[in-house]
């Protein structure tokens, strides 16, 4: 291994120079005033939490964590979401806080795996988290919002796909009964979008020709509220039926906020959080082959800090946002630059000063610098002005 | 050692609850904006860094450095400052930008070893860096840029100290010759303000009794413009002169901003960053005992990434602001409550919607959640609007 250079930085890790950073801020900005005036408030928690309580409880796999020792010898993980900690928050300072509680965060995150395979190891998420509602009302209010910060971020044009955990969990159980290894292929397949592996998987077990007719008319599941019908002629499992009719009232309120029409229900999502205990919904851009928001209702992870509340939230993938989707970004106005000679710089200052008030980006410049030579090309200066003696005061 | 709890975060780190994420945010957009309007564009660097590139350079000692192997044994650390990584970047991104370059930014940096002193481990730094100015004219830029800075941030009453690493150093080189040790005991006393520990070292020390005079006098070198005569009466250290000669030049060019008034000349002032090679400034809030804002000329850091340029920078302690200092952030405005049944969505979620489209904060709830019962008291809320069968659409 070679030592790295000077100007090196870390694999999977990025500098965000001005004009990214500008169009970054511009999709954080409105979501975040977005999330505001839905009356969610923002929070900011460390970079650093501890291995044995948040990174345990968080959904990233062991493997993707970042791990590192602190000078006590406690393994400490950079976090890797928002909704762990946010959930040790809910436990410990906003114990007491009246519920339900709204928060929103923009903050990065981190994946250790992701280095190797030429991902990015830190990353921006954008999102919100409501906590202590469990009622389709509640789940709605969390599309609608994913929705709305999409729409502020800038996105023109994407498509929510909203799904249960408990659908497939109840076909699964009742086809394949206490076989937890044969759903977990299944549900990889799924996972995955894999949906030709998913019918050989299926086709290698020992099913009756119903459960196989069941299984495989899954993927035909994705669609407006009709598909909630087709659903429940297709299984009659308990589970299952009550994931539908669940669906089927988050959809009644979203048709209320006006927004089904962004809405395609696909049974065969089941949310890549293994936290999530009821509805999970993706957004896609129509850019982007991946999702570029995520979300769903994880009931059973603030137990584990000593809070049995209901929750749901969502993040947008920032970085996804900022480098695949065309965003209305307004573009930076070039900034005015002021020249000026030891003999000028009270005018010179208090003209700059004037014009900073007025909101104007001013750079001011002392005529013998080594870089205002005379004649010099000045580029990206909206107007030049100087305050010199052999110069009269004008602009370009 | 005992095991974490499930609600512990790490010692030194804390979360930002809403209210005070507010006020940072405060701060942050503030001086930011105030930033831009000086030409300083913003920039993000990655949290991870490489230990032997940006670690081995920053000024921050090893043992305060947080580092961390990475999966494949390279050795990393959270970036412990941001002129180091802007300087980085310098040599790599933005190789080839036109000089000079003003970037900006705000950050959470690390320290490891405060962990212990109970002090933060990470905490935000807001700053700017000006790269390729070597005159007066750019260190008068970056001092009144950080006055135009705590002013958007909101400190009323602050004062800048103006010091310069070279007039002690010529002081000290002169009266002890090749004593580097001794030198630094006493810079060591004057960085921790410490006066009566220097004059005791400086009397343990075999001096002449006018070189003895001469380095005792410093301690009275503070105060306006007329400092730099009486510097240049007690010594006539090459060095030491033409330090105070660059600053006399920096102090005129701080008048022309008109901002001569918010700063003091001290010459004990030495900088507590190793890489500074020209003038140090820091700035007090008149509430708290420490700086709330440092800053200096760093013109060899460039070099150690390829490109020998000039800088001066410096970056406000933004969690000392936070506070420490009263600051005029208005008032968040409480949210509207809007309460709904079954019969009444589509109505109130277009008058919700109505309302924020005006900028207004709307919660929505549903009637029958467990949350809303008959005469709960709902306070937090700026007005209650109810659209609901049973009761007439009302505010209170």
């Amino acid at each position: 291994m070679s030592k790295p250079k000077g100007f090196e930085k870390p694999i999977g890790v990025r500098d965000y120079l001005p004009h990214v950073v500008s169009k970054l801020r511009y999709i954080e900005r409105n979501v975040i005033d977005c999330m505001s005036r839905w009356g969610y408030r923002q929070i900011i928690t460390p970079t650093l939490e501890y291995y044995d309580t948040v990174g345990v409880a968080s959904s990233t796999s062991d493997s993707k964590l970042y791990k590192m020792l602190n000078n006590r010898g406690t393994t400490m993980v950079l976090r890797s979401d928002m909704t762990t900690p946010i959930a040790r928050v809910m436990g410990s300072l906003l114990q007491k806080e009246t519920l339900p509680v709204r928060l929103a965060y923009h903050a990065n995150v981190f994946r250790s795996i992701e280095e190797e395979a030429g991902r990015e190891a830190e990353f921006f998420q954008t999102g919100a988290e409501l906590v202590g509602v469990d009622s389709p009302e509640g789940d709605a209010e969390v599309i609608a919002l994913a929705i709305a910060s999409l729409q502020a971020a800038g996105v023109q044009n994407f498509q929510i796909s909203l799904g249960h955990v408990g659908f497939l969990s109840g076909l699964l159980e009742e086809a394949l009964p206490e076989q937890a290894d044969k759903q977990e292929a299944l549900k990889e397949r799924l996972l995955n979008r894999d949906f030709v592996g998913f019918r050989e998987q299926l086709t290698s077990y020992q099913l009756s020709t119903a459960q196989l007719q069941e299984l495989e008319g899954l993927l035909r599941l994705r669609g407006a509220q009709d598909i909630c019908k087709q659903a429940l002629e297709i299984s009659s499992n308990p589970q299952a039926a009550a994931a539908i009719e669940h669906l089927c009232k988050v959809w009644e309120v979203l048709e209320a906020y006006g927004m089904s029409k962004y809405v395609m229900i696909d049974l065969t999502m089941i949310g890549n959080f293994s936290y999530y205990t009821g509805m999970v919904f993706e957004g896609y851009a129509a850019e982007l082959g991946f999702p570029v928001c995520s979300g769903g209702r994880y009931d059973n992870l603030l137990a584990q800090f000593g809070r049995p509340l209901a929750a749901t939230g969502f993040a947008l993938k920032t970085n996804r946002i900022l480098d695949g989707v065309q965003l209305p970004v307004p573009e930076q106005p070039k900034p005015v630059l002021i020249v000026y000679d030891e003999s000028s710089r009270y005018e010179a200052f208090a003209r700059a000063a004037e014009l900073r008030l007025q909101g104007h980006m001013v750079v001011t410049e002392y005529e013998a610098s080594i870089y205002h030579e005379a004649g010099a090309v000045r580029d990206g200066y909206g107007e030049v002005i100087y305050f010199t003696h052999d110069k009269p005061v004008r602009s370009e």
